[in-house]
């Protein structure tokens, strides 16, 4: 399959793990840009922050104060989107009109923040490798506490790095919201990827894996139990997908101490790289995907750990690309291709630039 | 059905239109905000710019002169994100591993900016009906035009207003893409339809109308033609839809004047709705779905033509509602119930509040 026409014409491409299209125009970041900024995002915060609710010893906005904590520290969101106790809604379940039309149900949950580091001014980029292998023991712990103490189906970890990915605090943080429900973005996956494993005897991320460790045009980084690369079906400008060599259905799996210090070495790779591309603080937003808390046997099996890293930045480090108009009203859409950028990240080096640490 | 305890509960909404669940925390709005703050947009333009490739008689970058126009312009896009020629591709359909994960297809399309008006500083709250009505006139040329003279069978015609929402040059206009295929969100829309229409024997959307109208709980602006409604399923803070009332396919059948007034009527109510909630100007993705160029006659009759419009703003004109790390990676989610962003719309004038004119 000879692929390198599509690096000048524009086409779509599918992904197989969302079931979803996405508009690559790879002739288009040609285009002059006037509009908005961003503004970079440079490493000039001090080590505390006295007016910080996730420095050590601070008060927070509920009214309790944190410890002083000396590594990660782990607490329910003082405004959770998700409650543990709340009514209950039980619609009739009629099929008029309006019941028909006018659907909701109940969601309980609960919404945690997870401290990376007591300082202020760490991001994962900055962190030793043993420091993120501390934050994969506490995002098991919290996995395990979940998955034994509460009725929960789903935990969602995620990280919002950067004012442009809305991030009200650069205090190095994520956040894991767990609900009685599987949320729309890992019920696709997981019904596509069961789909895939019914029809073809095997995991799509494993298949999907083996097709480019042989093509080697966008991988970002590799070691050996993770590989980062932009997929074939990238949607943000920089986008990649980490996936475990290994097919592990949660991070539980990763049992030693090894297992997390390999885990935590890609996690750096990937986000000094991305910091490295424009000289700044890469805002992204990133996310493990991993098997339910609770579920069948089979979507236990068709499970594989991956993370999306979905950072906005797309020129420089103030010229994002806006997913609007078009992408919001028809169909995602993106200016580079996603072996264009993958290049790109390749090449950059795995020691953090030097501003940064200033 | 009594619905009222949802104002107080975390609970998730079926969106029958789009095929998804959209999670709401009407709790949440009390959390402080620390993060990015939006510059208010403020009428301080001139209504002419040398510096404005969008003004008439000013050269635009791909080298083209804009015309002395005096209403509305119609271009195609100096940096189109589709073209109409461009080489083939065509991948071998085997069903190896590689063209099953490596999926792609060509695109052909052509993509147009169309001027609202020669004045840099207006915007459709701006405008007198009147030139609405030759705005919406010119959408209909366009899309006569394409259908007829070309081979593509999609038209989306979109605005992005607003630097927060990507849109890169202030001077009122829209765009619109035509495609040799039906992008992922009106192909989605017309699936839903187009099952409701069997299972039900009737319009998805009249039917959705006629819940709305009985209830009148989600309505923001009226008149003999349009309802415009904050959706049960919103998904941005103050998102809207507009609906025709009668079961129309596509724009060209608003055919006498007084079709395209009504039309023009209800977009100024809406936009000058919005601009008076912070006193800004506010900043939207709007689009217009409608029955495909070319299709079944299926397709055509599932149809009803409506607009979306989506809004970025939460709480004022400087905080926005970001769609990040929960929401790309496990389930779009709301802070404010529909039904209290519908009321506090609803109570707005629809006269443009004075400081924007100045
Ligand atoms: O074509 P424009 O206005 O320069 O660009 C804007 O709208 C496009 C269509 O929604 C987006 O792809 C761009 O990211 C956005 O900046
Ligand atoms: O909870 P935070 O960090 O204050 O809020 C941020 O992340 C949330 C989860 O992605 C989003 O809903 C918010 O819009 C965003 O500002």
């Amino acid at each position: 399959m000879d692929e390198s026409v599509l690096d000048d014409i524009s086409h779509r491409r599918y992904n197989p793990l969302r079931g979803n299209w996405i508009l690559v125009s790879p002739h288009r970041t040609k285009r002059p840009w006037l509009g908005q900024q961003e503004t970079p995002g440079k490493n000039v915060l001090p080590e505390y922050d006295p007016e910080c609710y996730l420095c050590p010893g601070n008060k927070r906005s509920g009214g309790a104060q944190n410890p002083d904590f000396k590594s990660t520290f782990t607490f329910v969101n003082d405004f959770s989107a998700v409650k543990e106790e709340q009514a209950d809604y039980d619609p009739p379940q009629s099929d008029d009109k309006t019941s028909l039309l006018l659907k909701a149900e109940g969601v309980k949950g609960k919404c945690y923040v997870v401290c990376f580091s007591p300082a202020h001014n760490k991001t994962l980029a900055d962190m030793p490798i043993a420091d993120i292998s501390t934050i994969i023991s506490t995002w098991q712990v919290l996995y395990r506490d979940v998955q034994l103490n509460t009725p929960f189906r789903s935990i969602q970890i995620f990280e919002n790095k950067g004012a442009a990915m809305g991030c009200s605090n650069p205090h190095p943080h994520c956040q894991a919201w767990t609900t009685s429900h599987l949320p729309e973005e890992p019920a696709a996956e997981l019904k596509n990827m069961i789909e895939y494993q019914r029809a073809h005897g095997s995991c799509m991320l494993c298949d999907y894996l083996a097709v480019e460790l042989e093509k080697r045009e966008r991988i970002v980084a590799e070691n050996e139990a993770w590989v980062a690369l932009c997929p074939w079906w990238a949607f943000w400008p920089f986008e990649t997908l980490v996936l475990s060599k290994r097919c592990i259905k949660n991070i539980l799996e990763l049992e030693s101490d090894r297992d997390r210090e390999l885990f935590a070495e890609i996690i750096s790779n990937v986000t000094t790289k991305y910091d490295n591309l424009f000289e700044t603080q890469f805002p992204y937003s990133m996310g493990i995907h991993q098997a339910p808390l609770k579920g069948t046997e089979e979507e236990h099996a068709a499970n594989h750990v991956h993370l999306h890293f979905l950072p906005p930045l797309l020129r420089s480090a103030t010229v994002k690309k806006f997913q609007v108009g078009y992408e919001l009203l028809a169909e995602p859409q993106r200016d580079i291709t996603p072996e264009q950028a993958a290049r790109r990240l390749q090449s950059q080096s795995t020691e953090l630039y030097e501003e940064s640490w200033g």
